[in-house]
């Protein structure tokens, strides 16, 4: 037996007990004749006393000892001196009387504490050691716990967990499918999913009524900061419902986690159509915890003999309360941040509403304050605040201003990162144009159902039409959406001919499930959550790659294995491949 | 809202109540004036009445319904004047007010019901019908509560649910992986996890402790009978443990399900060493719901004028109780069945120890009863049994009795379909030769531990040597399995050259997780179980086929949505690949 307790179990009224523990030297000092050891494994830290007293061969044992070593150690359970109250067993402390090195360890590249002085790079590179730290292994356990929480909930919901094939077809427009040759099929090809979409239709089609599954996923896109090329979503789908049966069930399932692992009773989410959401946060995914929000100044302002304003389709301005005695430096900052080619704006116009009730601003040779005032009060701005103002193109406006918004939420500290504000954004076009292609594509996907009372203008202003589709948002965060389902196969065929497909075109990308929808399809609705993403915020990180124990880099590459890489002519030849790499 | 209740939901006691059901038409009788109508979800079946008196309207609706429709409808709760006491709602019957046709259904290609005409290619062609027939649903429905139950069983062990990448490094012995190219990385593939191994014993290295996951794997070799190209594993490892510890574990789990999904209480699991196994049953999985052990009766039969056995390396023989009626026919079936290729024996001997004690036997000429009595006495056998008896090579001599035994268990129908025998099979031989290559290979794999008190052996007698590795097996078929896992250095350099590595074989193979243990490796052990196959013992299936939602078949084909695919020369452009087919 390797141990009689972990290390983080013995507490004061284990006193006087003899116990075995086992686990790695987090510290080892020296103190006069005594030895200190911090011995730690998953559960905490336990500290080890060599007295004085020991034994020559314990003293000699323990003079080999190096940090991270895996010992099996017996003593006695004592009452400590000096008690520390910041770990939960530092009242006590185990006098040793053997010790058994069960592996060495040779020093590690960085520091195993949670505070470590290892690099970004070196960290996923040793990764099995960053795991060791103890702030990165409880992101894990927090992930862990999460995903029992779920699947407790949703079972208790009658949902079956239903598995997937991770090995699919490979579809026409997936030109972003990872695929997987098949060596039994010589020339063809598997694709790893991008979402069991079709599989979790074809379920309710098969009468499963509640489908969930938390899986793992599959996109060969460029990886932007926070993408992985595998990621996990809850996904579910229901069927014999509407919208606000599938809301009610995840607010539910959300409210279960915050009451769970946070103590927070997050009530009743809000809900916002996409177009108010677009109109006062600029974003389909406002961050709600504080409010700085949009206002929409276009009529007001124009009108006078500033061309910038007067060219653009709308102007909007938001309030930066008591941000007036902003220095010259600190709006150039602010001009150049907007500017960032991430951002785009041409420029920015600010007015002081200066604490003597003047105002200050950036067009003064334009407006007098007479008009300025009309802006002010359209702003709900008081003496002592700062409008910011932008313009132009209405979409590209909204997104630079909601980019500014968030940034003067963080300079003037009004976002609470203890506060967590969930909320659905509901009634999404149906409908998105492209220029490029000249055509609508679907927002969501091509199955998403419009709601009953636009199918009417499905005709003559399609742009108009909004879906039954839903996003939750948390503190800005999209952490995941759904759609009600098209089940009736003529309002689908008329959705496809809006999105510009040939019958020939449905039929070779989705004729499969409308196939398979001509034998009694139901009703039906899912949702599908980023659960990556989703323990990320609960963990308080910005980051998914910490709530992932073994995640790719930017390039798709686990720099601790060095996958992918080159596979033997063998194997190649075996499933009829050559590999033809472009000439430099 | 589409329903009130389920289809599966109302009793007696919701007499009067007005309800809506939604479901599928399982079928449509008319009675006189009355119509009558199987309404069916997950739930149950429903009956529903149409009046005589219904309106003209009902009665032209109904007219045109067909089976598999998807309706919704509208009703008053009657009691049945005939109860139907086979399902749980045959005591009421629903007196239809509406019917509203959701959707309409095409004939399907084989009747959704228990019984279905369906043949095997054509359910699998439509598996989202074939899903749709209770007996199918209901086996998905049991995997979904099998892994809600093993999730909160080890959960409350304190064992992390951690994911590991299923994008990882191909291995070079890996010539079985699945591969994926890398888009982002030209001519570099990902491989598909076989198992996630080496991901497990470095979560063990990160001090993980107790790891889990119940995961997909991936294995790209010509499908036997019952395989699948991905099948799911329960998955675990855990630190500072010795093997009694993982059996505990496990076996306390196995006893949980049984005691949940049978409510079955079964007990201590029986353990028998390797070598007894392959003494008494033939089989590292022996089926022990019944007995008909192997008799070694080599010694005592050898020395007569036949060749045969004289030439032998080793005689076994079964007693089949009861059996000596058995006639020249079933005896010369028998006998083609042991000479079966797949089975491969030369010939069979038998001994009828007839009622009234004399005995009649296929090799009269050479042993007179004196001698056969020697045999009966060695086999326990009493007058009206037969013995049955195979010789040779003693491993195939092993495997042909083993199929034998098992055969006649079948016959004389000893095998009790409703008792589940679990049991550990233990002390497996950590190596075994190869004949072929003139090596050793690891039974288990290559980080297998030996016995401590074997490991001398491992100079001078390899093939004594006995592993920490364990099987659960339960009615003969074998459930998952494990070992402890060699953590010092030394010991697996040892190993490794038993096994024939070089050097530098052994670090181009496994020198990544070998270097991860050079920091401070915690003595682990783990054990993994095929969830499929657990499924499908407790279904009472022989095949895992019906316990996994979308199967593929013996090609690796999903012949539903016709994967796997040729793909796009574009998407080939992509990832720097040629497909080279053979010429014929």
């Amino acid at each position: 037996m390797y141990r009689t307790h972990t290390c983080g179990e013995l507490r004061i009224s284990h006193k006087g007990n003899e116990v075995t523990l086992s686990g790695w030297i987090q510290r080892l000092r020296k103190l006069g004749g005594m030895t200190f050891i911090d011995l730690r494994d998953r559960y905490g830290i336990t500290q080890l006393v060599v007295d004085e007293k020991a034994t020559e061969y314990l003293k000699a044992t323990v003079s080999k000892l190096g940090r991270e070593f895996v010992i099996q150690t017996n003593g006695i359970v004592l009452e400590r001196q000096s008690k520390n109250n910041k770990i939960p067993t530092g009242e006590i402390e185990i006098d040793i009387k053997s010790i058994k090195v069960l592996n060495k360890a040779e020093t590690p590249p960085f520091t195993i504490q949670t505070d470590t002085d290892g690099g970004d790079e070196l960290r996923m590179k040793y990764r099995y050691l960053d795991l060791r730290r103890e702030t990165v292994r409880e992101n894990l356990v927090l992930r862990s716990k999460m995903a029992i929480l779920i699947r407790n909930y949703l079972d208790s919901l009658d949902f079956i967990e239903t598995e997937t094939p991770v090995l699919m077809k490979s579809t026409p427009e997936g030109a972003r499918d990872f695929v997987v040759p098949s060596r039994m099929n010589p020339g063809e090809f598997y694709a790893l999913p991008q979402s069991p979409q079709v599989f979790k239709q074809l379920l309710m089609v098969a009468g499963f009524d509640k489908y969930y599954q938390i899986v793992k996923c599959f996109r060969d896109e460029d990886l932007r900061a926070d993408r992985q090329p595998e990621f996990t979503q809850i996904d579910c789908e229901m069927s014999f419902v509407e919208q606000e049966d599938v809301l009610d069930a995840f607010e539910g399932l959300t409210r279960h986690l915050f009451k769970e692992i946070k103590d927070i009773d997050s009530g009743v989410f809000p809900r916002i159509p996409y177009a108010k959401a677009m109109d006062k946060y600029g974003s389909d995914k406002p961050d709600t915890r504080f409010e700085m929000l949009f206002n929409d100044i276009t009529n007001i302002a124009k009108g006078k003999d500033f061309g910038i304003f007067n060219n653009a389709e709308y102007i909007v301005a938001i309030t930066a309360k008591g941000a007036a005695e902003y220095s010259r430096k600190q709006l150039d900052a602010l001009t150049n941040y907007v500017k960032r080619p991430q951002i785009g704006a041409k420029g920015l116009v600010y007015v002081k509403y200066n604490s003597d009730e003047t105002f200050k601003s950036s067009i003064d040779k334009f407006y007098d304050s007479t008009d300025i005032e009309k802006w002010a009060n359209q702003c709900q701005a008081e003496p002592g605040d700062l409008l910011l103002i932008l313009s132009g193109d209405k979409f590209e406006t909204q997104k630079q201003m909601c980019e500014l918004r968030l940034e003067m939420g963080r300079q003037l500290e009004l976002i609470d990162k203890t506060k967590f504000n969930p909320l659905w954004v509901t009634d999404f076009p149906l409908l998105e144009w492209d220029d490029d292609t000249q055509r609508y594509y679907a927002m969501h996907h091509p199955f998403t159902a419009p709601k009953p009372e636009d199918i009417e203008l499905l005709e003559n202003a399609p742009d108009k039409v909004r879906a039954n589709a839903y996003d939750l948002v948390i503190n800005g965060v999209e952490i995941g959406g759904g759609s009600v389902r098209i089940y009736d196969s003529a309002l689908q065929s008329k959705m496809f001919k809006l999105l510009g497909f040939t019958e020939e075109q449905a039929n070779s990308q989705f004729g499969f499930l409308m196939n398979a929808f001509k034998y009694g399809a139901p009703p039906h609705a899912g949702i599908a959550f980023g659960f990556d993403r989703l323990v990320s915020l609960f963990a308080g990180l910005d980051s998914i790659r910490d709530v992932i124990a073994f995640p790719k880099n930017n390039t798709g590459r686990d720099v601790m294995n060095d996958a992918p890489s080159q596979i033997s002519d063998e194997q190649l030849k075996e499933l009829f491949l050559r590999v033809e790499l472009p000439k430099d």
